[in-house]
């Protein structure tokens, strides 16, 4: 068994979803992990790691959508308004998608479904450099 | 230490919760793990897992009800409706719900409390084949 | 690679969240791992595990504010009311943050952004004893 880590910086634009499922991908190749499980974690509080369909760009502006409505930038909601009125709404968001997943490796590849991807979430309104904690168990 | 992989096929009927803990429990008594780490990753984006109350099944309906209330079946609300009225919902579901989890083996068993329980939560009206990759490491 | 596991007890005192980062990191430092993956599961259906920020208490109060939006203690939306009304919004709050979570550890440190503190949230109205099953495995 070995182990394998890295920091993934992940350069976000705007409010939305940034695909990171190659960098995973050419992460576990380069190990030579055969059979093992990947795990990574976003190491802040206002963005997200989000498993989600890699087809339609649609899918992904609904999802956005939904988290505006459950997670409003309307000021007189919060407490916290000191960063800004698209910060306490994000720290919302990534409360409901998470900042922390972990994916079996099977056969030297990661085991998601034909239609998944893995994405960070960026939940502010502007774009940061974020990063993504990742480790690799297996042989 | 070793490692233990398997895709668990699960049938679902329709929206609602499929119990599948002794089949992840049966995995692990079969791997003969005592100490370890399990994790599952359901490989679809309309549907999610969920540890949640094993007791009284209106915790369930209860659960689906405030999941149709924070992610209606409102075509009104999405772009994406290509693939019926109940997908783009399957998929806020499923971002709310997540995907995957971990669970360590302790003693032999999953380390679970006493009213949990691991269910795959189908998103979509209709029931479908769901695939969930399990990994197993431990002794 | 070795593992090590174990129970930890976190006794809540009402509705939210109780900071238990310095346990996570106290049982990583006794365990000697430099590099290796941390997993906690906690033991219960009507509280969560969450990654949030470590500085200001209104943003904990804040995500307090909108799990109540969310999933309201509102008897008339639920079946479920025989353990009190304060028990299916706890139910439906743990769904939405989840109950366990996977933390790399690098360096001997968990690889934690540096706003980012793990908490067990209280979704019930009175505190209760929590237990947290911990697994570590690494070398």
């Amino acid at each position: 068994m070995l182990q394998r880590q890295t920091i993934l910086s992940v350069s976000t634009s705007d409010t939305g979803f940034v695909d990171i499922t190659r960098h995973l991908a050419r992460f576990v190749a380069d190990s030579g992990v055969k059979t093992g499980l990947l795990t990574a974690l976003l190491r802040h509080t206002s963005a997200g790691l989000v498993i989600q369909e890699n087809a339609d760009p649609d899918v992904l502006a609904d999802l956005a959508d939904r988290l505006e409505a459950m997670a409003p930038r309307d000021p007189s909601l919060y407490r916290h308004r000191s960063e800004g009125s698209d910060d306490m709404p994000a720290h919302v968001r990534a409360m409901l998608t998470n900042v922390q997943l972990s994916i079996p490796v099977m056969k030297g590849r990661l085991a998601l479904g034909k239609w998944q991807a893995v994405y960070v979430a960026e939940h502010r309104a502007r774009g940061s450099d974020r990063q993504v904690a990742l480790h690799l168990t297996g042989e």
